[in-house]
């Protein structure tokens, strides 16, 4: 795993958070990214469970996990960080600037076309759990979702990656935000995209990606994870 | 202005649409990056009151507006289609790896942290109007884009644009998201984030590209606009 405390580049990511985010926080975006390009990276771990501290916003505007530094540019957005990552590296990135410009385009349409409806049913089902207005909300939103992925099914259809034969940025982005909708009975509806998801998590990069966060969360003492 | 029905360029718009959308459909996006990058392009148009011909969803596969095509390449996603415009465009995006990697940063800042809730709002406002679940959402949601408001204009401080002295792609994908938030009092309670918003909207290039769209729009009896 190239997780070294000693390696130029650095991301941040947090210290603990609840077992139900556990596997699923934004930084692993971009230690997917590093793996895939095989590049080293530092971690800076944050308290997720108090403010962060004041500097840090210079850093992420947002206040959000990840940020990422290097000995040229500060940045921030896990997409503009994977694309940053990725710019040398063919699998994420090809050098065919059709084949690149494609795999961006699959990458924001996973972070503008699907992401913010996913979000939206996870504020529902989490952090507005119980609260009225989700009663009436909630099926409209699993329907908005539930035509958006038959829109991506039928761009998946049979091939093994949303461009074609070769796993790209635009994979990496759209596995990352359809991991969000397990066991919410949309993506099952889609055998092809359930394939493709399962396939692209059963990238050693992605394994080596995900162990390496899980890693990094200290135990709590009466806490599951 | 660059409109030109034999451009090997084009990007698909809507032939018509109520007044309260017009100037803010996304193809606004590519025609100002067109404008910025001196690009002359077509349009296909095609009627927002109907279904999308079949055949469009393999250009676009949630059949959304804007898509782009040329000689090399077929695209979506507005975010992806400015990134390819701006690739030889010092403008929008500047030469220094760094600078171009922080022009990403911003410009896919606004497509996942900014518009996701600006596109919760205009549903309630306008697409989900009268429903009872948007009483008790709404003020949440107006809290969400008050934060993220609070913080980008924290980050943009007096610099005259998001990464200082120059206009990039990030200037003018942020921009265009702002804009949906024109009279909802939330903008307004950051000066110098309405001098930014009206700083880019003055650029003749913003101007260009705002005229081409409304151009582009058929007359309908008994309808303004």
């Amino acid at each position: 795993m190239p997780v070294d405390s000693n390696a130029s580049v650095r991301i941040s990511a947090f210290n603990w958070v609840p077992p139900f985010a556990q596997g699923h926080v934004r930084d692993l975006r971009p230690r997917w990214a590093f793996e895939e390009a095989g590049i080293s990276y530092a971690v800076r771990k944050l308290d997720a469970t108090t403010g962060r501290p004041a500097e840090y916003y210079e850093e992420q505007p947002f206040g959000q996990v990840p940020s990422y530094h290097d000995e040229a540019v500060s940045l921030f957005e896990s997409g503009a960080i994977v694309l940053h990552i990725g710019r040398d590296c063919d699998t994420l990135l090809p050098r065919d600037a059709a084949a690149r410009a494609r795999a961006t385009a699959w990458l924001i349409a996973a972070l503008n076309s699907i992401e913010p409806y996913v979000m939206q049913l996870a504020t529902i089902d989490i952090f507005a759990a119980g609260e009225e207005w989700t009663k009436q909300r909630r099926p409209q939103v699993v329907e908005l979702i539930g035509q958006r992925l038959s829109r991506l099914a039928d761009a998946l259809g049979d091939k093994t990656y949303l461009d074609g034969d070769a796993f790209t940025a635009g994979d990496l982005m759209m596995t990352s935000v359809l991991r969000s909708l397990e066991s919410k009975d949309l993506l099952e509806r889609h055998p092809n995209l359930m394939a493709y998801k399962m396939r692209c998590e059963a990238r050693p990069a992605f394994r080596a990606a995900l162990a390496a966060q899980i890693a990094d969360f200290e135990k709590r003492e009466g806490l599951s994870g």
